[in-house]
């Protein structure tokens, strides 16, 4: 019953409707500021910045796979990155995420990745022992650095 | 007398040079397998997975960034991520560093990110203090889940 295909410009407002249910599943739904029109223009253009897997059970859409290629410079190999991955509550319980997760795992190695990478929120007990018991690794020591609107602007000297 | 300008094809030997002396730095040159080959196919075809900032101080290299776009689903724009930063021992204490850290704030803005992210080691105290003066926010709540090698290939059924 289930079915992974990859996403087209025309499940662009599908695809801004399950970012918008996965941001009310984590209350921020306000955090979504994408358009349609920013998501045709960056996933679907010449130069497609991301990727989408679409999950469909009987031809019903029940969830998504936001992915895009990252880069090892000590491997010299890509690393397939994991933005989003989203199965609607209705849905849960029937393996879904699983084979989301085994489906990216064949897409990394069949483009060529060396590794694939995510991450998770650390007080997210569930999804951290779902994720080990993929055989992931959580790694404790690298922390992210972000810089963006004032700060970011102030940096540039703008 | 420092100048900072975008990679070509040519530079992919120094470019191999710079990850090899910044792993050495680091303490763990044989994890380098990167090779000139793969850098030339997968950073200067016709889609670049990734983009070099060489600094030169005089005409001499002394340092390199590698990023690449990542995407923000709930913003719908791109993220300038930065994957290496290194400037040479012997050419430090000049502000080489920080200005690189300009350079990508401003490329960052002309490419319509709305954001600029790295990682950095939880242990290293004078990164974070470099990173934290340049405006930037230490996340400490996201972890970094990864899969690669036997476990990547267990999970494709490979």
């Amino acid at each position: 019953m289930l079915r992974l295909r990859p996403a087209t410009r025309a499940d662009v407002p599908l695809i801004l409707s399950l970012i918008r249910e996965l941001a009310t599943y984590e209350r921020d739904p306000a955090a979504v500021v994408a358009t349609e029109e920013a998501l045709a223009r960056d996933g679907f253009g010449e130069r497609p910045l991301f990727q989408v897997t679409i999950a469909e059970w009987s031809g019903t859409p029940v969830g998504f796979a936001f992915w895009f290629f990252a880069y090892s410079t000590w491997r010299g190999q890509p690393t397939l990155y994991l933005e989003d991955l989203f199965v609607r509550p209705e849905a849960r319980g029937r393996g879904i995420g699983k084979e989301m997760m085994r489906y990216l795992a064949r897409t990394a190695l069949d483009t060529g990745c060396g590794r694939f990478v995510w991450q998770v929120l650390d007080w997210n007990s569930p999804s951290i022992e779902f994720y080990e018991s993929l055989g992931a690794q959580v790694v404790h020591e690298w922390l992210t650095c972000r810089l963006d609107g004032e700060a970011l602007r102030a940096l540039a000297g703008r």
